[in-house]
């Protein structure tokens, strides 16, 4: 891979951001760009470095997946606007599931959301708004992976010698192509966003989908968001890393009401990593380990039985999916 | 359920076991009893009190079904040796994976189990020795679950309304139908079984086949085995209830050398029980938790992923199965 990583004891978040506004403005010139914010670090921070680049000459989308957590669409549309940033908050749950249905291998799902979100989704936004550009936040770890075969990223195109002007019709710019998660928060925190955004755990691109082992389908997803909000609730002071909420396939016996109930499981990974490359499972106390049990079993209909990972990466991954 | 419950604290070890006696004794009279050792505590209690009433007019069958864990067919068949008692060794893997095959569902697997023990292997052993009389090592515990519908023990019949007799030539006697596990344990210790034994820890039935989620297969078998022996040697000192590993279905992304391996997951648990009524996940260290998971993705082939259970009973289970 020919692309140089800029690491973090190298970066110099300011002048980082004044050359990425100064690359955004000179390659999309008087056009318009698009850009889809789904609140995570990645994309919250493209979509600040585009606005300061372009103003109004961004269109940032909101599509809505019906695979993001609790309450999030609103939440973060919301959010940007108190930052000045107008974000056009876009229905596309029909388009997702249509394309995930009966898709239970990882690599397809993957490769549903992708182009449910490239060709169906954002081809008719591009065409809508006249945009050339794309900008996204494909990051050093996510083209490290897919090129190792790790992963297929969701926003990893041209790495994989696909041509997304040839194929899609319009051309993708990744600012922060060359920097790991923990330089993307020093620039969020240089841009001014809320702490809450810049510091935030990671989270997949395919959203719930990747928490989801086997078909995805509106229930399921609706059962693992429920298990992710109870998760995110109670570990969001841990200062874990990561903290996510699996769905598994596999059903396990349980008893409800004194009768053997063959019901769903829950698995809760939380981790301790700087870069995602490597991590270990955080070493949370048993008293939290307890009322995660007691509780998604409680408030999550159908869950009869948690685990909590124990693997390190490698050889686990952070996801599961 | 008209059975009268003797609780341990009513219980009296030598009293018990000279009734138990007198009892097995006299049903028997003159004739041959047949009995099968698994090496629980529940069947090698039978087999002590079965040969202290018949002598060698009780016939004791190991009965290796495939599905039980590493060298135990001829540690237990050596153990009783020692204690003065003859077992045979029967072979009858064929017979159990055949019945096996193809088998998902909980239920369908512990039928397919119950009726290769008492109809294939059994009902033959039966004709060829001439017992017309069965010895076995059901509980109160077990009785208690099978009513209630919680799970269908591999050795309940006449509570669920099948006569033994009529559907495999034989009468069955329970001779610890009144007492629960803890008591049983007692009533071993009194009567001489080693340490190692009375205070093993409880093993289902259906044996590996319990801890396998999905279809029983020699090759799935052999992964769960391999994980159990490393589970066994690394909690048989942490004073707990019972410790297993359960093989899942569900496959989950991992790395190895590098590259995406979509592998197995083994969960294990570790329980704090009295008598499997009620029981909590055991409080292990999370060096123990680290050291179960290295060794277990690195010395069973495939596994890629381990998850500890954190789940009460209730809602959960004992085992998955």
């Amino acid at each position: 891979m020919d692309l140089q990583e800029i690491r973090l004891e190298e970066l110099n978040p300011d002048k980082f951001i004044a050359e990425k506004i100064e690359e955004i403005s000179s390659i999309v010139g008087d056009g318009l760009a698009i850009n889809a914010l789904s609140g995570g670090v990645d994309s919250s921070v493209v979509t600040l470095l585009g606005h300061k680049a372009l103003g109004d000459r961004l269109k940032t989308y909101f599509i809505d997946n019906g695979l993001m957590r609790d309450g999030e669409p609103r939440h973060i549309v919301s959010l940007f606007k108190d930052l000045g940033v107008k974000v056009e908050l876009f229905d596309a749950q029909k388009t997702f599931f249509q394309a995930l249905k009966g898709r239970t291998d990882p690599e397809e799902k993957r490769e549903a959301i992708t182009s449910s979100f490239y060709r169906d989704v954002f081809g008719d936004l591009v065409k809508e708004t006249g945009a050339k550009h794309l900008l996204q936040g494909t990051n050093y770890t996510d083209i490290e992976e897919t090129v190792a075969g790790i992963k297929r990223q969701h926003n990893i195109l041209e790495q994989l010698g696909i041509d997304p002007e040839e194929m899609y019709g319009y051309k993708v710019i990744e600012p922060l192509i060359q920097i790991r998660k923990s330089s993307i928060r020093q620039v969020g925190k240089a841009l001014g966003l809320p702490e809450e955004i810049y510091n935030r755990p990671p989270f997949p691109g395919p959203a719930l989908a990747a928490r989801v082992i086997g078909e995805t389908t509106p229930k399921r997803v609706e059962t693992v968001r429920r298990a992710t909000k109870i998760v995110e609730e109670e570990l969001s002071d841990s200062g874990a890393f990561q903290y996510l909420a699996i769905l598994h396939e596999d059903r396990v016996v349980g008893i409800r009401e004194g009768k053997r109930d063959f019901g769903l499981q829950i698995e809760v990974r939380c981790w301790e990593s700087v870069d995602a490359i490597i991590g270990s499972p955080t070493r949370l106390p048993y008293d939290v380990l307890d009322r995660l049990a007691e509780r998604i079993t409680t408030e999550v209909p159908g869950v009869v039985s948690v685990t909590y990972n124990i693997t390190k990466k490698p050889p686990s991954t952070i996801e599961a999916v």
